[in-house]
C-alpha cells in the first residue's frame, strides 16, 4: 500500500503490432459479431440463448417465457463490456448504434425501482437465493459494462441504468436492511468501479458491505436455506461447503485460496480495490497472503488456476494435476485482474509478472488462432483417447469447441484482449509504468511513451519517451530478465525498485532500448509438486512450450529432456503464427516394447529430436496429444 | 476348450497355514458376525441396513415399510453364501442354526409363485426396470447362496427356495415370453450353478437366454424406458450408454472389456461357463479375447481393474491412472471367478497366474489386518491431503473404512477367502490340478495331495501325493517360476504343458519338493502406459510391493529406484504380518528445494535407503502416503 498506480484511459493507449492487432481483429471481426448472433439466436446449430428475447419479454415488447440459466442476462452485459473496450480503441458507429439500441432495451426492462433481471420477474422471488440466484452477479456485470461503455463513449444512459440498479441494491442491502452477500462474487468489484467513475461513496460502502458480511457466523447461506421463500437453483451444488464460496471466514482473515477459482479471484480483486482505497492494512495483508498462496502453491506454470473440475476449484497446496486440471480461462483472466490491482496497490512488478504468465499462456490458449473456437479448460497434458473414454476427464476437450452454453470465457477473453492497455500501462503523479511490452503507445497529458517491440517473441523493446520530467518505470520481467538498457544509444545502469527499472529525466523524445534475455530454459517444479517429480517444462521469455503429437508422434510421455542439449530456435510449423518461435532439441526417447503389459524387460533410451511449440498455440492443427511436462535427465552438478 | 477341469468339493479341501488360517479366522470371527449385526441393525454407529427387517415385513411377521437400496436383499444372500463356505470348512452348529432360521424367513417371504424380493412387493412393479431394478441380480445371489449352502450342508430347503424362484423367472422370461436381460449381470452364472447342482437343463437354457438376448437391437433398456410402467431407480445412471452394461453388442461379438467392471467380469464368468458347457467356440473365443484385452491392456499390476470411479468402469486401453483408479475389490474377485472358469475350460495355467495376482494384491488389500476395515477402492498411489481436498478423488480412502452402505466388497472377500479351495485345486478324470500353493490338502476319492508351504512368502512347497496312478498338474507360476523340482528327494526334469508341470506316476505317498524363484524384481510397464513411463514397481513372487510414508517419509514421488541395487529381504515392520517379507534397497532421493514453485534450479539426486512392504498390507499403520510405482533409473544395457 505504498502507492496507488492508476490505469490510463483506453482512449489514450494504442496496442498494435502484428501479434496483438491480429487478436484484436479476431475479437472485433469474429468474436463480437458471432456472440451477437448467439445472443439473438441466429446461429442454427448453437444452443438456444434467448438472451435478447428475455430482455424483450421483460421490456414488454414481446410475450413469451424466460429461457436460460439464472445468469443468462450476464451474457449480454459481458458482450456490451467487450463492445465498450472495442469502441474505446476502434471507433465504429455501426457497432455503437447496435449497443445503444440494446442499452435502450435494457433500460426498458428496468423496473421503476431500478431492479433489472429478466429471470426474477416476480418481485417476491427477488433476493431469495443469494447463494445460487446470481442476481448480484448479473448486476455486477451490468455495472462493469456500463462503466466501460461510459468510459469508451462518454454516453450517460447505460451508466444511469447501472446507478439506478445500484441504488436499488443499496436500498435493499446493508446495515439495518437485508443482510447477505452473493454466491458468485462480482458485484463488489463492479460497485468499486461505479464508485470510481461517479465518486459516490455509497457504492464504495456497499462494495465493502458485501465483502465484510461474507464469512460471518451464522453463515448467511445456511440461514437463507431455512426460509420459506428459498427455492433451489442448482441442486447439484447443495453439497458444496462454505469454502466453495470463499465464505468460511471473513475475507480479511482468509489465508488460503479455496473454492471456485473464478469467484475467488473476483473477490480478491475487490478486496485489493477496497484495501487500497480505504488503506485497510488487514485486507491488504490478506490479499498478499492469498496472492502468495496462489502463486507459491496453487498455480500452474502456465498461470492456470483451479486444479479440480468438480467445483471448478482450488484444491490444496501443490495438488497440480496436469491432465485433470480445470484451469478455466476466466480464472486466469480473474488472476490478471487481481494482479493488476495488487500491482496498483503495492507498485511491485512481481504481480505484473504473474499477470504476464497468465496472459501469454492460459488466457491466449483460450482462443483458437482462427478466433472461432474457445477453451474453458486449459490442460497441460492431453491424450485424446484417454479423455474421451474416462469420465473423469469429460471436461477436457482436445480441440477448442465453437462456443459454450455458458459463454463466460469467450467474453472474458474479448474484454481482456481489447482492454489490454489497462494491463500494459499505469500512472502516478510522478511517473508512467510499463507493465507489458507491446507495440503501441500510451499518453497521459503531455507524457507519452511509444513502444516498438515484437515481444513476447522478440528480445528487444525500443521505447521513445517525451513530455518533460517524470519517472519511467519499466518492468524487468522475471521471465525475460533485462540484459541491457541503452538510452539514446548509450548503455546505462539504471536503478531498480520493486522489480522495475526506474529512469528519471526530462524526456524529450529520448529512446530507451531494452534487450531481454530470451534464452530458452528448462523449468523445474519444487519437489512438493509430486506429479512433476523427474519432469521439466520449457519456457522462453514468458512463453511456456509444449510438445504436440503432430510434430513428435504419439506417446509423448516417452520424451526425456536432456538439459545439456541446447534448445534451438526454429521456424514455427505451418498453420501456427509464423512470427512465433518454435524450439527444437536433442532429447531421448524412452521405450519399452515388451510383449506383456508388465514385465522385467528394461526400458531403452534412444537419442531423438523433439520439437516444441508455444503452449498457447496448441490444438490448432487438429486433435492430438499434447504435453507441457516431459521427462527430464537434469541434475544439479 | 480342450478340457474341462472341475472344482473339488470344499469339504474335501483344507486350506490352512498361518497365512490363510489367520484370514479365515478373521472372516469367521470378525466379518461374518459383524455383518450379521449390520443386517440386523445392531451396530449403533453404522448406516441403517433394515435387511432382515425387510424380509420380516415381506414374510408378514412385522408391519413396516421397506428400507434400503433396491438390491438390499442381496446383502443377506451374500452373507449366507459366505456362511455356507464357512460351514463347508468349519462346521459350526450355532452358525448353521442362525442360517437355517434366516433361510426359513426367506422361504416365508417367498410368494406362491416363487418370486422373492422384499422391495418389489407389488406384483405390478416387478420386472418393469430390468436395467436398474436389480431383481435378477438379487435372484442370482439368492441362487448362488442356496447352491453353496446345499453343497456345504446337504440341506435342501434353501435350494428349493432357489429352484422355485428360478422356475418363476423361467416362467416369465424366454422365447415367446417376456424378453430382456439384467442391468447388473449375476443371474447368468448363478443359473449355471443351479444347473450344475440340479442337472436341470432349463436353468442352463435360461442362463444362455439372458446372455444371448443381451446386445440385440433395438436395445431392451431403451424399449423398457418407453413403457408406462417404467420408473426411475438411479436417475444419475440414465446418461450412461449401453457400454456401461456391456449391452452394446451380443456377448459373443464383444472384443473389448467395457463398462462397469464388476458387471463385466460376472458376465464373462457366465460366458465361460456356457462356452465350456455348450462347447460354443464363438463364445469361448470372445472370452479369450476379453481376457486378453483385460490382462494385456486394462489391468493394473496388482490385478485391479476399472480405471474410473465414475461408472466404476473400464475406460480404454492403457489408461491406468494409479491415483484416480477405481479398482474395486469386487471387480478383482470377479476377475478371479472369470479366470477360474477360463482355466477350467482351457486347462491353461496363465489364467490361474492372473487369478493369483488379483488374489494376493487387490483382493487381500480389501481387508485390514485386523479384519475390521474394508477397501472398495484399491489405489496404487495415495496422498491423503490431495485426496481429501480434490473432489475427483473422493472415492479414494487413505485408510479402510469400517463398513459400507453398499456392502458388496466385504462379502465378496469373505466368500473368496472361505472358498479358496475352489480356486486352489481342480480335477479331471485323469488328474489333479494345483493352481494355488497354500498349506493344506485336497482329496478326490482315493487321490490326495497334501501341501506344506509358506507361499506366497516362502519359496518352497512340499507336496505329498497318494492314491494311485494319475497326473498331477502343478502350476509353474509366471510370478515365481519354478527353479527346481525334486521327487522323493531326487531332482527331476518334468514336462511342461500349458504352464503346468505334469507329473504322472503311480502315487504312493511320494513327495514333490518345488523351489520357486522368489528373487525380488523390478517391473516395468509397456510404453503405452504413459503414466508409468520412467517408473518401476517391485514384485517378489506374486506379491506387489509399495512404499509407505511411515517407513520412508513424505513425498514418495521423490524416490528413484536404482535397478543395479539389490532388493534385500528384511523383517516386516511392527504392526504388519511378521511372516511377510519386507524389502530394502539403496535408491535415490530426488529433490528440488527452490524457493519458488517453478524455477531453473536443477533437482538433486542423493543416495538413500528405501523400504518396501507388500502392497496388500498398506494402510494398516494409520493414514499415510503410499506408492506402488516409483521413479526408476533402469535402462537396458
Amino acid at each position: 500500500m505504498t502507492k496507488k498506480i492508476l490505469p490510463l484511459s483506453l482512449k489514450d493507449i494504442t496496442v498494435g503490432g502484428s501479434f496483438w492487432s491480429r487478436y484484436m481483429e479476431l475479437i472485433r471481426k469474429e468474436v463480437i459479431p458471432y456472440q451477437w448472433d448467439i445472443l439473438n439466436d441466429r446461429i442454427p446449430d448453437a444452443a438456444r440463448s434467448s438472451c435478447i428475447k428475455n430482455f424483450e419479454i421483460a421490456a414488454g415488447r414481446v410475450q413469451d417465457e424466460f429461457y436460460g440459466m439464472v445468469f443468462q442476462d450476464s451474457d449480454l452485459y459481458k458482450w456490451l463490456e467487450s463492445v465498450a473496450y472495442t469502441l474505446a480503441v476502434y471507433p465504429d458507429a455501426e457497432l455503437e448504434k447496435l449497443a445503444d439500441d440494446v442499452i435502450t432495451l435494457i433500460g426498458e426492462a428496468q423496473g421503476e425501482d431500478g431492479y433489472v433481471n429478466t429471470h426474477y420477474r416476480d418481485p417476491k422471488t427477488r433476493w431469495t437465493n443469494l447463494q445460487h440466484g446470481h442476481e448480484l452477479y448479473c448486476a455486477g456485470h451490468l455495472i462493469e459494462a456500463a462503466v466501460a461503455y461510459h468510459d469508451a463513449t462518454g454516453k450517460a444512459a447505460f451508466l444511469e441504468v447501472a446507478k439506478r440498479f445500484a441504488d436499488c441494491i443499496d436500498s435493499v442491502f446493508g446495515e439495518g436492511k437485508k443482510s447477505g452477500y452473493p454466491g458468485h462474487q462480482e458485484i463488489e468489484l463492479a460497485l468499486y468501479k461505479l464508485f470510481e467513475v461517479t465518486k459516490e461513496k455509497k457504492y464504495l460502502n456497499l462494495a465493502a458491505y458485501f465483502i465484510n458480511e461474507r464469512g460471518k457466523k451464522p453463515y448467511y447461506f445456511l440461514l437463507e436455506q431455512q426460509r420459506p421463500t428459498y427455492k433451489e437453483v442448482f441442486p447439484e451444488l447443495t453439497t458444496f461447503g462454505q469454502d466453495y464460496y470463499q465464505a468460511v471466514a471473513p475475507p480479511f482473515e482468509q489465508k488460503v485460496a479455496m473454492g471456485h477459482s473464478v469467484r475467488a479471484v473476483y473477490m480478491y480483486s475487490a478486496m485489493a480495490d477496497l484495501a487500497s482505497e480505504q488503506n485497510d492494512k488487514a485486507l491488504a495483508d490478506a490479499c498478499e497472503i492469498l496472492y502468495r498462496d496462489i502463486t507459491e502453491k496453487q498455480m500452474y506454470v502456465t498461470g492456470a488456476i483451479g486444479s479440480a473440475s468438480i467445483g471448478e476449484r482450488f484444491t490444496s497446496a501443490y495438488d497440480l494435476p496436469n491432465d485433470l486440471i480445470y484451469g478455466e480461462t476466466c480464472a486466469s483472466v480473474g488472476l490478471m485482474m487481481f494482479c493488476r490491482r495488487m500491482n496498483a496497490m503495492y507498485g511491485d512488478a512481481k504481480y505484473a509478472d504473474t499477470m504476464e504468465i497468465a496472459l501469454y499462456n492460459t488466457v491466449l490458449a483460450g482462443i483458437s488462432l482462427d478466433g472461432k473456437g474457445f477453451f474453458y479448460v486449459n490442460p497441460l497434458e492431453v491424450e485424446p483417447k484417454k479423455v474421451e473414454n474416462n469420465p473423469n476427464y469429460k471436461h477436457i476437450k482436445p480441440v477448442r469447441p465453437k462456443w459454450f452454453d455458458c459463454a463466460c470465457c469467450p467474453s472474458n477473453l474479448a474484454r481482456t484482449v481489447m482492454g489490454l492497455g489497462l494491463y500494459a500501462y499505469g500512472k502516478t503523479d510522478e511517473g508512467l509504468y510499463v507493465n507489458l511490452y507491446c507495440e503501441g503507445s500510451a499518453k497521459d497529458g503531455m507524457r507519452e511513451i511509444n513502444v516498438s517491440t515484437s515481444y513476447p517473441f522478440g528480445d528487444t523493446a525500443t521505447l521513445t519517451v517525451q513530455g518533460g520530467s517524470f519517472d519511467v518505470y519499466l518492468r524487468n520481467p522475471q521471465a525475460a530478465p533485462v540484459k541491457s538498457v541503452k538510452i539514446n544509444g548509450r548503455p546505462m545502469d539504471v536503478k531498480t525498485e520493486n522489480g522495475y527499472m526506474v529512469v528519471t529525466r526530462d524526456w524529450k523524445n529520448d529512446t530507451i532500448e531494452i534487450i531481454f534475455d530470451m534464452a530458452p530454459r528448462y523449468i523445474y517444479s519444487v519437489a512438493d509438486v509430486q506429479v512433476n517429480a523427474g519432469k521439466a517444462a520449457v519456457m522462453r521469455g514468458p512463453i511456456v512450450y509444449c510438445a504436440e503429437q503432430v510434430d513428435n508422434g504419439e506417446l509423448l510421455s516417452r520424451y526425456v529432456l536432456d538439459d545439456n542439449a541446447p534448445l534451438t530456435e526454429v521456424k514455427m510449423p505451418q498453420g501456427l503464427l509464423a512470427e512465433g518461435v518454435a524450439l527444437q532439441t536433442k532429447a531421448y526417447s524412452y521405450d519399452n516394447k515388451q510383449t506383456t503389459l508388465y514385465g522385467t524387460t528394461k526400458p531403452t533410451l534412444q537419442p531423438c529430436d523433439l520439437k516444441l511449440i508455444p503452449y498457447f498455440m496448441w490444438a490448432n492443427r487438429g486433435e492430438n496429444e499434447m504435453r507441457v511436462y516431459l521427462g527430464s535427465l537434469a541434475l544439479a552438478q
